[in-house]
This record gives C-alpha cells, structure tokens and sequence, in this order.
C-alpha cells in the first residue's frame, strides 16, 4: 500500500461542511506531513453503518490494514507510520507538552462551547442525522434535551472570551500557540473554531478581538487554505 | 570567569526558607543543568539596597558581567551560555509550549494564590520586610489591605483545587508535566507549590489528591532533593 490509500472518514452537515473538530484536527495533521488522502464524507448515522458498529464516532483514518479512530492516535501514528515527511511532533517533550495544553483546552474551552453550539450542530446535520444526534446527546446530559443544555448560551459567550485569555497571552509574543511556526496545539485550536465556524448562529468573538483573529487568519491561510470553506464570519459579532 | 561564578539572589523569610517562585524555577533551572552557583539570601528591603536601586524582586542572577533579573530570560540564557550542559528546552518548540502552559498557569493558579497567602507572606516574612510588603502589594490591589484580599481566602481553595484538572488529567497519562522527564512546566508548577509550602497555614490541597501528591514527590526527589527543606507538610489538609 502507498501513502495514496489513506482515508479519512468526516462528519458532513446538511450543507456539506466538515463539522468535526476531531477530524479537523486530522485533517491539518496529514496536510502538515503533506500526506495525500482521501476523504469519506458521513453523516452521523452513517459511522455505525460504515464500520459494522466497530466505530461510532470519527475520525476514522485506514490504510492498508491499518484503521484509526483517534485523533491523538492518529497524529502519532503518522509520524511513526511516515517518517519522511514532516514531523507533527519534533520530540517527545512536545508531544507532551501538547497533551498538557489539549488536557487544558477540553474542559476549558471545547467542552463549554457544546453548551452553547449543541442545537446548533442538531439543526445543521442532515434531517436524518438528527433524531440520533439529539438522543444520543441528551443521554450524555442525563436527559437534558438540547434546549435546556443551551438555554442559558448568550451568557457563556462571555466565558468562552475570557476563558481564551492565556492564548491571547501567549499570541502576544508568537505568531502561533507553537511559536514561530504552527504546531499541532495550533490545529487543536483552530479545529474547535471551525466546528464552530461550521455550525454557528451566536458569534462567539468580538470583532474586535484582534489577537484572535489575526491568529485565525494565519492558520486559515496555512496549507493551501483547507480551512476557509469553513468560513469564518458567523465566529465574529 | 567560569560557572562557579554565577550568584543567584533569592528570597528569604523570617525563618530563612527560600520563598520567591521566581527564585525557586532558577533553582531548579541551574540544578537541571548541573551548573553550580551561589545563593545570596535577600529580604525584601535588602534587594533594592543590593542593587543600588536598580531591581527591587529576585530572582537576579549574575556572573562576570551579565546581570539578568527575569526568570525566563535567565532560564533562556541559560541554555545558550553554557551549551555543554544538560538542555532546559529541546528546542524553539518546547520554550513556545512551556510558555502557553505558563500564560495558563500564572492567572489562573500563581494570581490566584497569592489572594489566600498573601498575608501569610507577610506574617512569614522577616519583621523588618513586613511594612513595605504591606505597603507594595496593598497599592497593586487599590488599596485594600491584605486583611482583606484574604478575607475570603477558604472560599478560594476548592476553586484551586478545580483549577488544577488539567494538570492531573495530564499526570494521569505521564509521570511529569514534560512527559516520561521532568521540564521547566514541571518546575513552574512546582516553584508555585513550594512557595505555598514555605508560607502556608491553610492547606492547599486535598489529602486525598493522590495524583498531585504523586508528582510532588517525584519532583521533590530531583536534583538532589533541593526542594524537599521547604517542607511540603502544609500543602495537604
């Protein structure tokens, strides 16, 4: 098998976009290492049907007789997997240093924003999509329903702002969560604003957060644009 | 002038323990890199005096010429004046990591501490520091008095406790905030801790906080135990 024979299997909304951020995160990952791929696009009912149940969620990435189902996983294993192509990691002590970060950015960050985007995401799947999304979700929330999860979203878009305040911090002083050059703290970054990117209908940034966009339009530039059929507007008020 | 020159200014209380964090991350900087050095205890009012005036915090570090009074420059130089000896960073990549963990950890762990220790600095400092530790910080905060930014200090524990989530997920994975070696995030963290530990009387951190406690210990083993004669006692509850 050859480089050639990867594929990504994506989460598409009802309009085509890739919604995922784990699967965003991928596929800046394999544009990093300059790998060609393949992308699959899916809809959330499709993964079970796709994997016999194997997999419920993506990314899921294959080669050859390899298949992948997370992104940590993945990232690592390319690097492993293709070690003549662009390192994602330069060595471990970054590897673990990105954890560190992503350990800060879950909670803080990406967990936060589906309180706020939750019914958003169900109204921008496909219609067939959304009988399973809202289930298997408000069963996570103890049997919230999406409209109580994101009842109270306009007052946790001031949270998010200020809970962003360390990257803008650090932005101050490197063009990138990397430093001079992005790394893969940038793309988990970047991955959550175009998950939002591709559902929103609440702006979660202030038109005049200059830092953050900057930052934005930086990454959304990086590896021939991959990001932009995102869009950026709905991020900004 | 060769390595046995180097003088680091550092922090002392009352009863002569080492306080600053700033100071305490040089410690652990030198010790990483097996460079020798001399520690001048300071108080407070003796820093401006030592120094005609020109820094009024330490940590300072000097030798031969070179005077350099901020922990991260002086970690930095480091590096780069003596390349023969033990890397604190990998490389640009690791310095940026280190950094975003630290525009983290500085307002919402380090900012937060000093409102439920902040008199308890004053009461550990030496009596003749004591009026113009008052007096500086009380102006950082306006005016009110440590009294009363410590007011609702016990309030604030649980919220440090919480705070430091990330952390732990992350020592869940890795042995140190650097992955399978310790490295300056693990020794940011840990100068934040020993500072606590050498002014405290209101404990820290749960005793049953297994997963931190973990880690102090493998961190106050290193280099020699330099950091076990602040005594971690007051730390757990």
């Amino acid at each position: 098998m050859t480089k050639a024979d990867i594929k990504l299997y994506e989460l598409v909304l009802e309009n085509g976009r890739s919604s995922s951020p784990f699967v965003w995160r991928v596929r800046y990952a394999l544009a990093h290492k300059g790998l060609p791929f393949e992308l699959v696009p899916l809809g959330f009912v499709d993964i079970p049907k796709t994997f016999n149940g194997a997999c419920k969620t993506v990314p899921v990435l294959t080669y050859g007789e390899v298949t992948l189902t997370d992104s940590w996983d993945i990232a690592e294993h390319l690097d492993a997997a293709f070690p003549g192509t662009p390192a994602l990691f330069s060595n471990p002590a970054e590897i673990a240093m990105v954890r560190l970060f992503d350990a800060w950015f879950a909670p803080t960050v990406m967990r936060p924003l589906f309180g706020i985007y939750a019914l958003d995401i169900h109204d921008s799947a496909r219609p067939e999509d959304r009988p399973y999304f809202r289930q298997s979700r408000e069963a996570r929330f103890k049997g919230k329903t999406l409209e109580q999860i994101t009842a109270n979203r306009v007052s946790q878009v001031p949270v998010i702002r200020e809970a962003l305040a360390p990257l803008r911090a650090h932005l101050a002083r490197f063009p990138y969560l990397g430093g001079t050059a992005p790394n893969y703290a940038d793309y988990i970054a970047l991955s959550g604003f175009l998950w939002v990117a591709s559902v929103s209908t609440l702006p979660l940034l202030d038109k005049a957060d200059d830092v953050m966009r900057a930052w934005l339009d930086r990454n959304l530039d990086l590896h021939g644009g991959i990001g932009h059929d995102a869009r950026m507007k709905p991020l900004f008020d």
